[in-house]
C-alpha cells in the first residue's frame, strides 16, 4: 500500500469538491441548465484573467489554446518574435512554423529570464515584428519571463501572446493591467481539474485582428467561439463534466481568494528552494524562480530519472523530469493548484529520504526544517 | 484553503477504491447479487479474524457489535470479570450492567496494560466467572493489553471477549490460534471504511452458549443472523453501499498482505513515537503501546484542547483529544487503516509547528528526523 502524492506540474491533483462535480449526472449542452452554468464560469474566468473581454473555453489541452492564438491572430508569412527558453519557448516556435509565419527564434538559457533590453532591441531591428510570444512561466525550466516589463513595449507594438500554463492560477497575470493580448491556460494545472479544458482571453486589439488573421481555423475559430459562448452555447460540443468541476475549482478560488491563492504558490515555492537549498543543492532557476514549480539540480553523478522511479515506486511521490538537455539533471517539485504546506513538507521529507538511499549525505529533517520556518508564516 | 488530514483513531481516511465501491448504483439485498458479494466479504473477514467461523456483518457500530456479544452469551446476573483500563473498558462495563450481569470491575491505571497474574488471581478467587472482557488494544489510552496471555487463562475456563476495534487489521488477533471466544471491531477503523458497520466473530463454545443464554436480545441476536447470513441473506436490512465498500477495502488488505499491513501500523506508530521523543515529549503507554494510535504527553501547562483546535482550524490535522482524566494532557495521533509514511510526517511537521506556535521549544525537523530513520526502513 504506498499512497500516491502528485506533485508534479500537471495534470495536478484534484479536490473532491471538483470531482464530486464532475461525477454529476450529464445534461445536454444546448439547454438553459448548461448556459447557466456557461455564464457563471465565464465570470469566474475573467476575473482570473484579469480582463473584461470573453475568455473562452475550448474542448483541448493548453497546446490547443496555443495553436488558437497564433492561427486566429496571422496571417501567413508574418513575422513573429518567439521568446524561446524552454520546451513551451519550442513549442510556440513549431506551431508558428507549422502555420507558416516568420519566426526570429530568441534563444534564452535554460533556467534564465529573457532580457527585456534584448526583446526591445529585436523589435527595434524589425519593425515589421506582428507578434511577441512568451511563457509567463517556462514549466520546463521552473523559470518566470518578465512579461509584465515586456508588456510595456509591446503595448504600442506588436501583440503580445503569453502561454500563461502553469501562470494563471499561480500569479498575478492580470490581462488589462499589464498589456497582455493574449493569454491562454489548460485546465490541469493551477484550475484543479483533469485535462481537457483550453483557454483563451484576447484583448480589444486582438479581437480585432481576428477579422483580419488570414491563417487557416476551423475548430479554432475564436469568432465563431466567441458568437457561440456568447450566447451560451458552444461552437462543438463542450466537455460538459469538466465544466461542472471548473465551476467547483473557480468558486473553490474566489472562496480562498486570488491574492491568498497566489501567495500560497509562492510560500510553497519558497519554502521549497530553502529546503533544497539547506540540503546543499542548488536551484536552477534561482535568479527567476517560478512559483508553480522548483527546478532542483541533482548531484554530479546522480542518475535523476533513477531517482524519479524510486520516489514514485517505493514512495508513491510523483515528480517532474528534467526535460531535454536537463533530462536526468533536476527535478521538478510542483507546487501548482490543490497543494498545501504539508504537499511541500512530503516532497522534502521524501527527497531527503531517496537521496540518501541513493548515497549523497543527507541529514534528515534539515530541508524539512528550513521549509518549515517559510511555511509557519501563515499562521496565525 | 486548508487541506484536511484525518490523523485520528477512526473514523480514518478512505482509500478512493473504497469511495468508488460505495458510489456504485444500489441493488436489493435480497438477490443472488447480494448473496455474492456477502459471500466474498464473509470470506475475507474469516482470514482477517482468524477463524474458520462466520463473522456476522451487522449494521451497527464497535459498540452495537460489543453488546451483540454480551447480550448473546450470558445470563442474568452471571458474574463477568471487567478489564477496565480506559473508555472502551468503562464501556464493557456499562454494556455488562446495563444487561443485568455482575461485574467485577478491574481496574487498570490508563496507560498501563493489566497484569495478566492479576486476571489469574480474580478468576481462582472467582470461580464462578463466566467471561472475561477485554480491550486488545484501548483506544482511549493507547495501550495494548495482553491479549494472547490472557487467553491462555481463559481457553480452558471462562469466555474471552475481546474488544478488537482499534485491534483488527492492526495487529494480529488471530481468534482461533490464540483462542479468543469473542472478537469484535467496527467498520470505521483499520477497515477503511466509514462507521456504520460493526463485526463480530465466535468461538465454537461461544457459539454453544449462545443457545443457553438467557439475556434478552432480538435485532443482536446472532443465532438469527448467522443462518441469515450463511444463506446469503441477512437478518435485517443490511448496509449495501458499505458492504460494497468493505468487499474493496477486504481486496487491498488482501493485496497488501496481512502481514504487511501489520507491519505498516508497526512502523508507523514506532516512528511516531520515536518522533516524540526526540521531541522531548512523554509517551502515555510507553511500556506497551498500540500501533494503532500514540498518546503523547503534553508540555505541562500546556491546553491540549487548544492544540488540538489549533491543529485542526489552522493547518487541517485531525488527531484525537484525551479523554476524562487525559482531557487536555495528551493528544493521540493515529495510525490506523489508510495511512502511510507521509502522514507521521505530515502528523509530526505539523505537530512541530503548532507546538512551536504555542511557546514550546521546538527545533525544526527534529521530530521528522527520528520519523525518517524509521519509515526508511521499508524502501529498498
Amino acid at each position: 500500500m504506498i499512497k500516491q502524492y502528485l506533485l508534479a506540474p500537471g495534470p495536478t491533483p484534484i479536490p473532491n469538491e471538483v470531482l464530486r462535480a464532475m461525477a454529476d449526472t450529464m445534461i445536454h449542452h444546448r439547454t438553459p441548465q448548461f448556459s447557466k452554468i456557461l455564464a457563471e464560469v465565464r465570470e469566474g474566468l475573467k476575473a482570473l484573467f484579469g480582463t473584461k473581454n470573453d475568455v473562452l473555453v475550448l474542448v483541448s489541452s493548453g497546446t490547443g489554446a496555443m495553436e488558437a492564438a497564433v492561427s486566429n491572430l496571422f496571417s501567413p508569412n508574418e513575422k513573429v518574435l518567439v521568446i524561446n527558453g524552454g520546451k513551451f519557448g519550442e513549442r510556440w516556435l513549431q506551431i508558428c512554423q507549422a502555420f507558416g509565419l516568420e519566426t526570429i527564434d530568441l534563444k534564452v538559457e535554460w533556467g534564465k529570464a529573457v532580457k527585456v533590453e534584448t526583446v526591445k532591441k529585436h523589435l527595434q531591428a524589425n519593425p515589421d515584428i506582428k507578434g511577441v510570444l512568451v511563457q509567463a512561466s517556462e514549466t520546463s525550466t521552473t523559470a518566470l519571463h518578465p512579461v509584465r516589463e515586456i508588456a510595456q513595449i509591446t503595448r504600442t507594438g506588436p501583440l503580445l501572446l503569453v502561454d500563461g500554463v502553469t501562470a494563471v492560477g499561480v500569479l498575478p497575470v492580470p490581462m488589462e493591467e499589464w498589456g497582455i493580448d493574449v493569454l491562454v491556460t489548460g485546465s490541469q494545472k493551477a484550475l484543479m481539474l483533469p485535462p481537457g479544458l483550453g483557454f483563451i482571453g484576447l484583448s480589444d486589439r486582438a479581437w480585432a485582428m481576428t477579422e483580419r488573421a488570414k491563417l487557416p481555423r476551423f475548430y479554432f475559430d475564436l469568432r465563431l467561439e466567441r458568437k457561440s459562448q456568447q450566447k451560451g452555447a458552444a461552437a462543438f460540443t463542450p466537455a460538459v463534466s469538466l465544466i461542472f468541476g471548473l465551476r467547483a475549482s473557480l468558486k473553490m478560488m474566489q472562496e480562498e481568494g486570488l491574492d491568498r491563492v497566489y501567495a500560497r504558490h509562492d510560500r510553497m515555492a519558497r519554502a521549497t528552494r530553502a529546503a533544497a537549498t539547506a540540503l546543499g543543492l542548488g536551484l536552477l532557476a534561482a535568479d527567476n524562480p517560478s512559483p508553480a514549480a522548483t527546478g532542483v539540480l541533482l548531484p554530479d553523478g546522480m542518475d535523476g530519472d533513477r531517482l524519479l522511479d524510486y520516489l514514485r515506486d517505493q514512495m508513491g511521490i510523483t515528480f517532474a523530469e528534467g526535460q531535454d538537455q536537463l533530462r536526468g539533471r533536476i527535478i521538478r517539485i510542483a507546487h501548482v493548484g490543490y497543494m498545501g504546506a504539508f504537499d511541500v513538507v512530503v516532497a522534502v521529507s521524501g527527497l531527503e529520504m531517496a537521496l540518501k538511499k541513493f548515497g549523497f549525505p543527507v541529514k534528515f529533517g534539515q530541508g524539512v526544517a528550513a521549509a518549515q520556518e517559510i511555511l509557519i508564516e501563515t499562521l496565525e
